[in-house]
């Protein structure tokens, strides 16, 4: 299934800018970035929960975010993209 | 439906800080803000193509991004949220 997860981290608080890439190095493992802070994920339940569990266990919930959608297996056309396709400051040629 | 907009605006590039100014305003006039740069938009086919063509006229598609998700109409166990529920900065940078 596609899960799509997004963050946003606060990364002027104290120790934000170390949750922010690791938060980022977490994604990167189970899926492709697509902006900034989304990435996209084909991944199953299991991997889901465990993905789940490591970006739970690294954020401060009191300060940052992390949302999770879960589009399914039959995602291809619930994906619109519009404008540069790569992200700045990390390469990788985009799935969908 | 559920509609999940999701941007990056290249600030540092000319222009960037209004292009992302108006971009978020747009994205309010339709939904709700759920992180710095993700808004969730309760909207119908017609509504969505207006919002999409408003905001593909906003950016500059060579620098910006915007990546939509259509959760349909049963979207209601397909998000899960962890952490802070506010977004922390509306009129801030933005947090990447």
């Amino acid at each position: 299934m596609l899960i799509v997860a997004a963050y946003d981290i606060a990364i002027t608080s104290e120790g934000g800018t170390r949750r922010l890439n690791r938060v980022a190095k977490t994604c990167l493992r189970y899926g492709q970035r697509v902006q900034n802070s989304v990435f996209e994920c084909l991944i199953d339940d299991l991997t889901f929960v465990k993905m789940r569990q490591e970006l739970t266990a690294l954020i401060d919930p009191e300060l940052d975010s992390l949302r999770f959608y879960n589009l399914g297996t039959r995602y291809e056309n619930k994906v619109i993209h519009i404008g540069v396709k790569e992200v700045q400051d990390l390469a990788g040629p985009l799935i969908l």
